[in-house]
């Protein structure tokens, strides 16, 4: 529990806001949520209710209460008492800004806001606010309530202090925020995502493959691994012993070949140096053959949970 | 145990020749193996006796033993007496031509040559054969013997029988195949992995993040959803109850967006009905809601299992 940040305000109660709405409950926070559509507070309450079992397994606070959930009918009423606001209107950016600024002109300078948007840069939204150095953004992945990555992202008028308190409140209910310093549209993990979904695209539209085919070339191979590594670790254990730096001297050249649409960069000594030292880095004390023994043991049990979970192809899983 | 396939010839004895023997030896075949290179066969038996605990959990055949496994000295007596060949060397196209052409040679034309090419087309490969109808690509991922993905290629002059019988052999041994019908370089798997790694490489090569970055963007977030779906139901999910219809509905348009460096496909009708109907074909009879259910309850579990297994990071992840 955040010792300074108590009261939330939950501006938009779509998917992810309610996703946020069920992770900051179950933590123990008191949520005021806000949303214009028609029958949003019973949507909200029924998916609480459903996710419920979920959110105790995870683990929830001792104080925590669907009770400590309320939903108004004015956004100045919602951010009125709270500590930290977040906003999840659609993403487009003259309503998220309008809303934004509301939330602004509505609230204490040292209330954090934080915006959901997946895409939209921070510098962009805080443009017009009195006091842009509380806005950030915080987006969070689908399903909220589970999922432990969040974007941090600060604009050019965000403070310091604001991204150390927003880090210590999300790490607070569980999350596992990932500080971006650099703006980009799509932030990082979007852009990952988006690079795969639109190969995947591609493949479908080329005829190459169904989207069934797509997803089960991700789901039984790299799909199992991404879970626990990235695309560096994973490759810095197929490089055998020497790691990432042998695998880059050996398929650095395949870098080049026609797979996939998008564009390799050059390889250059440094952007070289730049992965084998960042995986080397990750890789801490551990050599290339105790992480794939942690690997292993990790793979094996997955794979008996993935069959349990299998969602669909269960009929092709035995 | 495939019925009238027995003895498995491995030609090279890398890291993913060696996942191959592990994985053949384990089911209960005689695999005979050949690799010129020094030490080749000590290599290849200490990886066994480390990996037998992995492949005992994952269940081995009554009659496993890892005297099952020979090494010879020639080529020629390697695939003298096998039902089934896989070649595993090095990723230059003249180089395998050559070794195919030989293993073609010193076979009977009822033995189904296989390929670990991961980017080469298999009618580049069965060019020159004197029976071309048997070779297929069979492009597996790592760690073989754990990872169930294969991908089974095959060329213009591959017949259909080759196919099946290659179907039924690897399906034996526990592995998930995925027969591509059209020939790309890259086959379908490595296309998404690469779209990926190539944005990876892109975000640290223009300084928006480091190596650890990438992979926690993975590893917290889609990677945890893609161990069970792709990104076609993981997107299913991301739209509700009406799923990749109003995904692409309301997500549709910010493809065209800025992120990545890779170009998105024009979402024609013609795609837009290609995907959803897809999508909604894989979800066979479950609503999202019931989709969204088995996930929540995969991912509190993986959660859990990746909390142990953390290979790096681990600090951070308390």
């Amino acid at each position: 529990m955040n010792k300074e940040i108590k009261n939330i305000a939950i501006i938009g109660t779509g998917v992810i806001g309610n996703g946020w709405i069920a992770r900051f409950i179950a933590k123990g926070y008191n949520v005021t949520a806000f949303d214009l559509a028609e029958g949003a507070e019973e949507r909200t309450r029924a998916m609480l209710n459903r996710v419920w079992p979920s959110l105790k397994e995870l683990g929830i606070s001792d104080i925590a209460s669907q009770d400590n959930l309320s939903f108004v009918t004015t956004l100045e009423e919602a951010v009125a008492t709270a500590d930290y606001v977040q906003e999840n209107v659609p993403e487009r950016e003259e309503l998220k800004k309008s809303v934004l600024q509301s939330i602004d002109a509505n609230t204490n300078p040292n209330v954090i806001i934080g915006s959901s948007t997946s895409g939209i840069m921070p510098s962009t939204l805080q443009d017009g606010l009195k006091n842009p150095e509380r806005l950030i953004v915080a987006h969070p992945f689908n399903p909220v309530y589970i999922l432990p990555l969040v974007e941090i992202v600060g604009g050019e008028k965000t403070s310091k202090e604001t991204i150390e308190r927003a880090d210590a409140l999300l790490t607070a209910i569980a999350m596992k925020p990932l500080i971006v310093t650099k703006e980009i549209e799509g932030h990082i993990a979007d852009r990952l995502m988006e690079a795969l979904w639109r190969e995947a695209l591609h493949l479908v539209n080329d005829g190459i493959a169904t989207t069934e085919e797509v997803d089960k070339a991700i789901i039984y191979g790299a799909g199992l691994r991404w879970a626990q590594m990235g695309p560096f670790m994973t490759f810095h254990l197929a490089g055998g012993d020497a790691g990432m730096r042998h695998m880059l001297e050996q398929f650095g050249p395949a870098l080049k070949l026609p797979w996939t649409k998008l564009e390799a960069p050059e390889l250059t000594d440094e952007l070289k140096e730049r992965v084998i030292t960042g995986s080397e880095k990750s890789a801490g004390n551990l050599s290339v053959a105790e992480l794939e023994e942690k690997r292993n043991e990790f793979l094996v049990k997955q794979l008996e949970l993935v069959a349990d979970y299998w969602p669909v192809f269960s009929n092709k899983s035995e």
